[in-house]
């Protein structure tokens, strides 16, 4: 975390232009008949989970390139997550990745609350083999075709839920890598059966108010065929599972030119969208920073959840998942955190009640522009006020430059040599 | 249909090359434990359907170029149907598409039994405005904002299982266009809320020994959103409407490199697998000659299928849909259902056994070595001797040009003159 | 055309609204740095030319659903492209497609005077078939099998080009639909080579201050190959040709996931980027509204033709080319001028000396945050304030709605029956 | 590598079956008018390289969980290299990757000859950082910013180059990684003059009888833009540096849906095609085992090598490059070179005088079904009795498995631990 004294620094010298774009937004708004300040209120209360993987620097099969100051552990990396929250205000929980960041609850506790964060959905991971490992996840964990191998992976989720109910968790979140990369090599309707049977057995130990995430991806690290593929299958499982079982939808996580904000629509109309991770892809499941490459795609996604939003029930769970290879881990989250609250912003412009009425009119050019006047309202003045309101940064990235937090931790935490995986 | 001296004659010719290869293959797959016998005898039992309006030659926004001797009518389709089951003996079955086929019941039986086919599912359209017609489907049908319009589409496709009921058929297929063009044209969740709707009315005049079959659509003719884009909302829809309804897979109409076979074996598994357009693609909806373009996807289909068939309510309706702009349609037709039965020829020979075995054991090389084995074996001979012994023709399509049956039915219908949309 | 009192009217109300929000912006664009009255006039200077049959009813190979007060020939889209220019002052000059807006030159010239336009690229068709056609396209045209339909094509776009000459147009754009449904049915390498035996007729023909531009598409109408497919096979045409010879690029004829920006970079790099056919797509060459699914991409794309600006020779021609299957053609090419304006001037706004400083820094961070800075300003008043200096609408679609033009065509032009092409 | 005794034991017993098999191959071939032994003649000449990587279990970014005997370094690889040409006889070379393979030459060739292999192409590596690097790869490589890291990653090059030359290759591999994972990261422009900078001071080291090899990826490790994204711009790196360069053609680097027997025959029409790594993919670059997904593409692709081979000086470069994730190496290179056999078996016997005649006729049909009837000829009799005439196993994998080599290596070098990125 940095010293305020930085961040009142950094916000007194930006704070008049700030109240000059806001000013003349809210005027510009009024004119739409839109109260900025209501705007800036959902904003300012609105928050999305940091991956607590995040805060390091990613990589590819081919390569890592770490950068200066990489996370030890859990404890520097909710150091890092407490930072961005401290400059953004929009970040206020971690979500955490068992076997990685178990540690006595106590300690977590301890820590979060040193940092100002408290714990969102908790993960599991059954995609590598620990060194202690007895049965390996090479062929599959929850639906491998070995009754042993299975019940370790039951046995490790079931962990992680204990942990999370001992740190304010509400959520478990299970992706799996099991798949094939031949035609052939497992049989689809086995495996899925496996699959189910498995995911029984943790539902059946979720406390009453928890939720179980499960998330569906098209490919990788399985290369002809995923278990969970899509949200198809996905919706079959929370079906299977019960009421507390509910779909995560990741951004990049679909086939080419899918359109996934109708994926959020169905989930949400059949009581089964659980929550996102956010990032944003151009092929694959690529975990770029959310709205890099098609932040109207983002948009369109808080649109069906503005739409949604009147139903009190609906409370999808919001994280960011992203993999930052080049660039610093901090600095994207920040960026990223604020470009979910820039399209949740703009999707609050929307004129609801004119959208409905060109849709019932078949007025699709005008249906279409009404949805785009709220995407191209430039909100930054709102997501601005809002961060310095709730004590945090006008233009986060710069305070944080201006802190030298990076170049004080990379003195801390000691340098980490670049590996790779050697694969063409 | 042609004379069967023709066939006769064609059959003589090739009849002890066949006998060459057929005898040679037994003798190897005997070598394998197969028994040729048995395989012959499922494949000459193995039928599939023939669209009506696959013997007209089909065309793309940009133009449509006839061919000599374009059917005038369903009862000229009907006969171009009959002379391509006379020569595969592979196609039994005519499935109609209504308004286009639309005629008395009793001269379509007649004709039919003239030309020894049967009656498929029939196709409702809803994706055209006919000339008589009251409420435009420019914004959608099922779907419409409209109820009248709604209220029309319901009522053509109760027309269709009336007129279906008197000629035989035991299904209803709706492919519906409705969609959108532009994000916010449409709300998502409205317009499938109206599609259920209106489809349980359909699902409600159905007798009881009919199916109600479902498609998919990713995209095309509507460019944004489709109602029904993917297995998981057509999966939702034949869990709404009831045991009588279920799913219809158009190969061709998923996203790109989506894994078809997996959604084959997921609905069978939910048992809503409800039958198949068979046809190929490389690109979106092409329409084009099943198996020209991937085979082995064609057969790892019919993989699926025949580790099903051991299921005795397993038993999903497999027809025919493409477009034949380049070909002769009689000849892609022929050719087609030709590979279908390869397909499942081929299926046939994979020793599930020892697949079985390997996929126990996470043996991937081999079980993926083991369905190959079934693929590359070369069952040319095995459909030639089930078509002849069926009455058919060893070589369809030399058969079917030495017959000069396109030239006669040229000079007795009008020649069609080219047209295109006139779109770039 | 409408009246102008109905411009004055329709500015009149939005005049003081426009003001402010100018002022505002130009306030916040000085604290940037930025004169907006230089963007302005960049932008007002800019246009972007209309394909004539863009303002008919577009459709697909499923069906058309026309418009009320369709035009009847080139004269009425004419009037209809005239309009677009009065209220956008956007889209100065008009593309034509041969044969169907062939008309003798005088006419066509006196209507463009009448309407207040001049004509751009022309556009040959050889991917239909004339009533009173020789030889048939439906196997190609410029790299027919047969030489006689290959020169029937040359001819053709040598007429266009005589055409052209007399009514101003400076460049021939062809696109042909040449390619193969089948693997086999074509010889990739003598395919190809026909075509550039063929087009190296046109190309003499073309007089030296023309421009070829060559067109490549992915798939569609052929569905297995394209004999240019790709922008590839564009530059090796355009390197075969010689000097006047350019590639024309489309949004939508790309595969999916198809970095286009970067293809915009390369062909300028070897000078070899001649025009734009401008047009929004999710699936295929869907030619839905520019900017309607990606505006980011389109952004991106402008962000690499600003980048070039500076170099003096630097010139390719811009065009829009949709299909307007379900709004009303004038609104929607109202809206994609604007559109392609907007993101002309959002690209004007990047703080370039930053950029490279980022850039040659490898601050992936902050180089794509100064790009989205320019994207992410509301650049609405500086595009409605050119509109209006130029004597143009500041909302053309309200402008054009309350002219009642639409209704006054449609008393004059016969209603058209819906149409479709009977194909599944 | 592994006793002949057991290869002769394995032999013998399938030598009975394979003489059946053969023979009556060899008389339906003759029935079709092709010489059996002829196509043997040609397969029995045929090899492709094996990529010294390949014989390691590969990952991916979230995992990689190594088998048994993993080889140690660059001899262990060549032994396993070495039993794998022993036993197929189609492997007769092995493509080095350098740094990881670099050791003196005099060693390298003393152990191929050992195990009776030559050098194919030499590969760099600039992906990756190596610890006693000075200048990081982590923003690039040949076409970094920095002036000093590209003349690093060219002197490792030319360091590769001089290497090879001592050990009999005749070409450099050259992929990069290079590119941006954010829109405005790099000017693309620039980038890629600095890559064709630095390569220009590659191939001016490039001895006479050498080839430069450039190879393009669309994606990963860069996900937004790779600086060589496609056959498009490296046929512009082939032309700018001149007769050496040509291109390389690795199958799973392509745009979804991309035509590659296409690119295949364009880069062969212009004289660029300089080689191949082959592969099979569903996803992206997935690198499964060749011909896994899609054996008919693999034969297209082969089509258009047969359809070449008559020109004397094509003679383009046949290279594996695959990871082995879940099977063993050997098996895996092993059955893949046999399926690269195959496909060329396969083209072999497509009858092309008739193939020409059809594609003259525009007879599309008989022009697709000649060459499927190429395709679906089980060749796999000529491919077994080319190896076993070479000296090799008529069953490479049950030869392998009953040799006992794997356990044997197991025994010898030590296990290797599981280890995973960490990155969801």
């Amino acid at each position: 975390m940095i010293n305020s004294d930085v961040i009142t620094k950094s916000n007194d010298a930006a704070k008049a232009n700030l109240d000059a774009d806001y000013d003349a937004l809210g005027e510009h708004l009024d004119r739409r008949g839109v109260d900025i300040a209501q705007i800036k209120t959902k904003v300012a209360k609105y928050g999305v989970a940091v991956p607590s993987w995040g805060v390091g620097t990613g990589g590819t099969r081919f390569a890592r390139f770490p950068g200066a100051g990489e996370p030890r552990g859990i404890f520097d990396k909710l150091s890092d997550c407490g930072l961005i929250q401290q400059l953004t205000r929009a970040t206020p929980s971690v979500s955490l990745h068992i076997p990685w960041d178990a540690q006595p609850a106590a300690d977590l506790n301890s820590k979060a609350q040193e940092v100002g964060l408290t714990f969102d959905a908790i993960n599991s991971n059954t995609f590598q083999d620990q060194p202690d490992q007895e049965h390996s996840y090479k062929f599959g964990s929850l639906a491998h075709t070995d009754a042993a191998t299975r019940q370790q992976a039951v046995d490790h989720n079931i962990a992680c839920i204990e942990l999370g109910a001992q740190i304010g968790s509400k959520a478990l979140t299970i992706w799996v890598g099991d798949g094939s990369n031949f035609p052939g090599q497992t049989n689809f309707t086995k495996q899925f059966e496996r699959y189910l049977d498995a995911a029984k057995l943790v539902y059946g130990a979720l406390p009453d108010d928890w939720t179980l995430l499960t998330e569906h991806k098209m490919y990788e690290p399985a290369f002809y065929s995923t278990v969970v593929q899509d949200w198809g299958t996905n919706l079959l499982i929370a079906q299977q599972m019960g009421d507390k079982a509910k779909c995560l939808v990741d951004l990049g996580h679909h086939a080419p030119n899918v359109n996934i904000e109708m994926i959020v629509a169905r989930l949400t109309q059949f009581g089964k969208l659980g929550g996102f991770h956010f990032n944003d892809s151009k092929y694959g499941d690529d975990d770029l920073d959310t709205g890099s490459i098609d932040p109207y795609r983002l948009f369109l996604v808080f649109n069906e959840l503005v739409e949604a939003e009147t139903d009190t029930d609906f409370n999808p769970m919001h994280m960011l998942d992203q993999s930052h290879n080049v660039t610093d881990p901090i600095e994207s989250l920040m960026v990223s955190a604020t470009e979910v609250q820039r399209a949740y912003a703009q999707a609050l412009l929307v004129d609801r009640a004119s959208l409905v009425g060109f849709q019932n009119d078949n007025d699709a050019l005008m249906a279409t522009t009404t949805l785009k006047h709220g995407f191209r309202t430039d909100v930054e003045p709102i997501l601005a006020m809002a961060r310095l309101e709730n004590g945090g940064a006008i233009d986060p990235v710069s305070t944080y430059r201006a802190s030298g937090y990076r170049s004080r931790v990379a003195a801390e935490r000691p340098a980490v040599s670049a590996g790779g995986g050697g694969i063409v």
